[in-house]
């Protein structure tokens, strides 16, 4: 499975580095059926999900992955699920909060887009 | 998507209690290709992820859900994804480690069967 852990990280480093420098050009990667549930609240399609991670009350963010594990999700296409699990900290917070999220991928087009994404802060 | 969450809730009770009480029965919750990521080991089909959930090295374990999201995982079949964070105390420690899981769940014969499961212990 090291192809599928390289699409995992190809894809991570890129989200996480997008979402911590310009978060509202996520968009690309979701469309109109992709669902997110962030902290248990239920969102559809790229333009909602975009408007939800764009509206989030921090100016500043950084998120580090600490384990990133992939596995194939289907026997008949090419899509995986990767599991993240990190820290993040935002503003001038210097108290980093441990989050989980994982990504269901799809294959489009050479690429992938995003059907799935939870998230979760893990309150130890 | 309350049905997706009723089984979501449904699943994760039976697992945890099974887990926690006699863990070599889960095996019926597997298939031959069925994929187990534990703590980034890698472990395919069911004979081989119930011979690692039993040679884990603690005579006692007790799982305690935080949160639970769900999402369906397909447009074409009624297959989803569950995310699961929580608490997990083993033997005697009152040192609760927090831990995250996720399982895409496959629908067969009225029940559903386990294809995915990533499970990370969160070192927040």
């Amino acid at each position: 499975m090291a192809d599928i852990n390289a699409v995992a990280k190809q894809f991570t480093d890129f989200y996480y580095t997008t979402f911590d420098s310009n978060r509202s050009s996520l968009g690309s990667l979701y469309r109109p059926s992709s669902m997110l549930t962030f902290e248990g609240t239920q969102i559809l399609g790229a333009p909602a999900i975009i408007e939800k991670l764009t509206s989030l009350p921090f100016e500043k963010v950084e998120h580090k992955v600490t384990t990133l594990d992939a596995q194939p999700s289907s026997v008949t296409v090419a899509s995986l699920i990767v599991s993240v699990t990190g820290q993040l900290l935002v503003d001038d917070s210097t108290n980093p909060l441990a989050f989980s999220q994982i990504f269901q991928l799809i294959p489009e087009g050479g690429s992938y887009y995003v059907f799935n994404d939870i998230f979760r802060l893990n309150y130890g």
